[in-house]
């Protein structure tokens, strides 16, 4: 698509990845405009264009798909078929439907990965408990992980399993649960790649994603130590998925690094990822900017670092109902830190914001990344 | 202050500052409110709470500081009258009133700088032309500069003149007129520095700013090739000038160099400044995100640069009137420059947007960024 005027770029979903997509918007002209549930969403605070409305309702996605040349998404929510019918009306919708099924639905994702001849942790996809005792027979035996299929996020949605006893839970989502061997794995990494719909793709630099309870704490970028052969296969990895199943924009993919070096697919995300947050301050292009131009057919830009070390530390919030009048202290505290705030309110464990460090320390950054976010989220400043 | 919630921080002007600081905003989670002079102004199109009324008039201003806690500008066109009637009335006002005549009054700026002892070219003050013969002897004789005492920006209200008989147009704008030596400067420097309520100040690397026909076209951070002593000189002066006139935000003095090494201070201003755009990609802290931290009392980031050179390059326009159709072209070619587009009507010379490059060469910099500033402005690849 060549335009001879502003692009405009429809986002479904409000939080805090479509606000950090408006900032890189702002910077190249392009008009976001977005369906939010609410007009107090984090993203409908910062976009003229919004419309408040239902995020997996045909009405109001079509609502916005007539006035966008491209339709992207914040989030996993938008039931297929609805992509399905929107694009057979004549949106455009990147990713498409086509791709979006291996990000939203873990047993279309684990059986087309190893279609495709891709590392994948052994499974077998079952519809209901009973079916539990002879798929974890072919999993190698307990323990288990169990995943629900579709519409788990965060650690939501998955279960690790002693014996069958403990298995419940899993059964109760009404969605196929996939059955996994429990992976002993060394770390988590994540390989974030971005493709635009001619098939150029850039890789940025391999990180490892630190989690607590499934969520994502903090990220290191590039992974500490990792070796430059399994680096490359990790970004070799995630173009081939990004070329197999034709995504457009940014995918992640999030990784087992295994005791040996090798590497199992854990997750997929077709949007910007909580991993590559560290991009907005410590790389050459944003995965924000890279989603948008891949998203709009414009060639992508440089993934290259700013620093030989980068740290990402979310900030989950704590018990503190307000997070501005933290902010003087942890300012003054660590001028070289760079605060990301959602303008979410603050509920435990919630995301509402990320602070990054660039620099050439890992720990220090580290630290000073942690002492920034556990000031903002109501814990004392160490 | 102290606030318990989102801060909420006025601006007066939608042009391209005001969409900067946009994106800075949107990272802190201040909400940004404006007032523009039209609904398609440049940053009326990314902020949601805009006024659009008149910039100039009192009942407008005084419509956006009933919902701000602090005012700030884009440019420096307010009545100094109306911001005292608006300071009298409980507005905060950042710069406030004391300070900005010395940005928006070339004759107070020249005669405040000279009482307080900083270096500034040998200058009278006249009314009318009538005094114009006694003032150039005084100055030292043909040719002078003449300015405008107001009004002027980018090259227009100021005058090289050779002689008694090109004197006219300057006495036409009905205001006072400065009359200067013409400074045999080697080139141009610019002191950017951040300032708080409180008088913490930082100062950003001294740049070098490329003038062509009185309009900014490259500046080049660090300058290079500056000595040590002289940049030292150049930040020590600004941060002098900032806690003399007390300003609050951003400050940037534009300095002559002189063959001997010594700086005279040309212009003042007191808003973000085109000889720092470099810093929203090239330094820790932007000087949108300084200015903002500074007029709200936050504490300032660190300006430290992210590259040995950083090169910025103005987007001008040039006879196209479209820009978007020439992105796909730049961004292929330069996948390592940072393009910031305006959203603005291309009109021949008017600044739309600029391009940052980061390394080590200056030169291979410079050629990059202004390959691209080409491209996009309509004229040929090199």
């Amino acid at each position: 698509m060549q335009l001879s005027r502003r692009p405009v770029l429809g986002v479904v979903g409000a939080g805090q990845l479509a606000r950090m997509l408006q900032q890189a918007a702002i910077g190249i002209d392009v008009d976001l405009r977005l369906l939010a549930a609410s007009a107090s969403d984090s993203a409908a605070l910062v976009i003229p264009s919004t419309i408040v409305g239902d995020e997996r309702g045909l009405p109001d996605l079509q609502r916005l798909a007539d006035q966008v040349d491209v339709m992207t998404f914040d989030h996993e929510h938008v039931p297929t078929d609805h992509l399905h019918t929107l694009q057979g009306a004549g949106a455009v919708l990147r990713p498409g439907p086509h791709a979006l099924p291996f990000a939203t639905d873990k047993s279309v994702m684990r059986r087309g990965l190893r279609g495709f001849g891709l590392p994948v942790p052994t499974f077998r996809v079952i519809e209901d408990a009973s079916a539990l005792p002879q798929a974890v027979q072919e999993v190698g035996g307990w323990p288990v992980m169990l995943k629900a299929a579709r519409g788990g996020y965060d650690g939501r949605g998955v279960w690790l399993v002693e014996g069958p006893d403990d298995a419940g839970d899993a059964f109760r989502a009404r969605t196929p649960v996939v059955v996994e061997q429990r992976v002993p794995f060394v770390r988590e990494l994540s390989a974030v790649v971005a493709r635009s719909p001619s098939g150029q793709a850039v890789a940025y630099p391999v990180a490892e994603s630190v989690q607590r309870e499934g969520i994502c704490v903090e990220v290191l970028a590039p992974a500490p130590g990792l070796g430059e052969d399994t680096a490359l296969a990790a970004q070799r990895l995630a173009l081939e998925v990004a070329r197999d199943i034709d995504v457009v924009g940014v995918l992640a993919v999030e990784l087992f690094e295994l005791p040996d070096g090798s590497l199992l697919v854990n997750e997929l995300a077709m949007r910007p990822h909580n991993t590559a947050h560290w991009t907005i301050d410590g790389a050459v292009t944003s995965q924000f900017e890279n989603h948008i131009r891949g998203v709009l057919d414009l060639p992508l830009g440089s993934p290259r670092p700013l620093a030989p070390a980068v740290v990402m530390v979310n900030i989950l919030a704590g018990q503190a109902t307000e997070v501005h009048q933290a902010l003087p202290h942890v300012m003054a505290h660590e001028p070289e830190a760079r605060i990301h705030l959602y303008g979410k309110q603050p509920r435990p464990g919630r995301k509402i914001g990320h602070v990054t460090a660039l620099g050439n320390d890992v720990d220090e950054l580290r630290a000073r990344a942690r002492r920034v976010a556990e000031g903002i989220s109501g814990q004392a400043l160490a």
